[in-house]
């Protein structure tokens, strides 16, 4: 067996697993630096793991001396295990401390990222991407991708419950699956190829035997617009369901929703510090039919003739926002 | 509202809903037809939904002449919706039968597929590719793709369990992340740029902030081999996780052989006439240094040197088979 930098050493404790009642435990604590404080012979320091924050307090006479010294020399964001002593303490706000009595380094900062850990918002762009492993330590991007982890499970928990099967279909793809999508060229060994702009064909044919199938999986769209309704590449939840019209799938389509809706309003439940704005779901979500909205923007006066797309603008002229469907699209130009 | 050609009709109840209890129950069944047998006034029909078989005996004098006619002029395939009451009855192996009041035929087949639809093997890959929609009919493959399912469920909870984050990365990359596995590239609006033959830098990126994380999504590689153990589209399970090292990496991969494997056996479990080959797990699975296989190769007189790939035929000169873990590979030429 080879030799690792960790050895024997294992996390015996989550930050979730620790309070005043674990007094006097030893325990092997692993994170990164969130704070450091001390002045002189007393430091104070704070290590984050995936849930959460663990205070360790290194006084002088108390733990061995270059554990001190390490630990106040540290910067923010080094990635660390502390083994220790669990010690009761009021004035604590977590309710107790940890004693050390080791350390381990497995990565010291040298250059502070150009941003604190705890900031709430971040104005560049540019700088967050050039170190994003450390910009995701930000809580509210550590809330995004939690919640939305969340939300995938519970929209596979529902296609499960309802008895779809799920699949996968190809990425790669001979021809085009709809209309007028541009589409990302591939050279599949010597031949011409694309990335699969929707599952569409796939899933129709999957109906005919599994009668309900799912997918959620990347999309690639080559579309030239930059909007944040165009990406060139996304995650697609996909359902097809069989003997049933697109009423039907109207309904799944909001009990989608719902489902993520509820799942994130949960999540904040439990992490009452999230900031999110989560938007309302109305009892029915609206429908409206492609005439009736192309009529309503001829009286607004806006620039649509029946057969066009409904553009953002458009719809916003009208005052249509929040959740609706458009249905009763025409099938051709 | 656009009139669809389901209009308000629906499905009552699937297969599984249906035995001698319902008995005079007024009920929509839908599915396509497994089987028609008839002799002059009487017509025996089986249709499968997504769950089972349905019995339909329409008999001249119970049920309307042409909906007899009709489904006795039926052939296999055949996409149906019928209409009825339920009427138990000790002669049909599912302890009911269904006498038809209406027929509503929402696909009609013409010609019938070239394989029967109960068929166990079909012989010709060319044949059931080209009506894959149906070869997917057979119990074979639907056992497969329902199997495949719920194992790619079972092994998602035990990530969730185990408070893993899911994350989706990049499918189109700027450059390679492994060093020596081709890549398909990709005209990128008007740049290069490749598929992603792993998300493992993405992952291991994502560890700084998430700790743990999985991704169950395509990679791409574009290996002129095709053999079983080289596609150029493939599902991949990845996993990474913070503060472990390859020993546990190896654990959490012997979990989850386990938990797929014992997935697959209660799918088998419920459907006894599946006819599945589950491989056996071992209580460990065995591990083997690199250097020692090598050395086993060079005394069973196979064609290597150190620093060779561990070739399947090199592999089986050996005796090994089943699971095995191969580590402490080589770190460089």
């Amino acid at each position: 067996m080879i030799e690792t930098e960790l050895g024997s050493l294992r996390r015996s404790h989550y930050s979730d697993e620790l309070d005043s009642s674990k007094d006097g435990t030893k325990v092997t604590v692993m994170g990164w630096v969130l704070t450091v404080r001390g002045h002189g012979n007393i430091s104070f320091v704070t290590i984050r793991d995936k849930n959460g924050d663990i205070p360790i307090v290194a006084k002088k006479g108390d733990c061995p001396d270059e554990v001190r010294e390490k630990l106040s020399s540290l910067k923010p964001h080094s990635s660390i295990s502390i083994s220790g002593i669990v010690k009761a303490s009021d004035k604590s706000p977590s309710g107790y401390e940890i004693i050390p009595s080791e350390i381990r380094v497995f990565s010291e900062v040298q250059k502070i990222p150009p941003f604190e850990p705890l900031a709430k918002t971040v104005k560049n762009i540019d700088t967050r991407l050039e170190v994003r492993p450390i910009d995701l330590r930000r809580k509210v991007l550590q809330d995004i991708f939690k919640a939305r982890s969340r939300v995938l499970t519970s929209i596979r928990d529902y296609f499960n419950e309802q008895n779809f099967t799920e699949s996968n279909t190809p990425k790669m793809i001979a021809t085009a699956t709809e209309g007028d999508a541009a589409l990302f060229p591939i050279f599949y060994y010597n031949k011409e190829a694309f990335l699969a702009q929707s599952p569409q064909l796939y899933k129709e044919q999957l109906t005919m035997s599994f009668e309900k199938v799912f997918e959620i999986a990347p999309i690639f769209r080559a579309e030239p617009s930059r909007t944040n309704r165009h990406l060139a590449e996304a995650i697609s939840i996909d359902l097809e369901e069989a003997f049933v019209d697109y009423n039907d799938v109207m309904n799944r389509t909001a009990e989608i929703i719902k489902i993520s809706i509820s799942t994130v309003n949960n999540y904040v439940k439990e992490n009452p510090d999230t900031e999110f704005i989560i938007p309302k779901m109305p009892e029915n979500i609206p429908q409206y039919s492609y005439d009736e909205l192309v009529e309503k923007m001829l009286k607004a006066d806006a620039k649509i003739e029946w057969g066009d797309d409904l553009y953002p603008v458009n719809l916003k002229k009208i005052g249509l926002e929040g959740f609706y469907f458009i249905k009763d699209w025409p099938l051709g130009p």
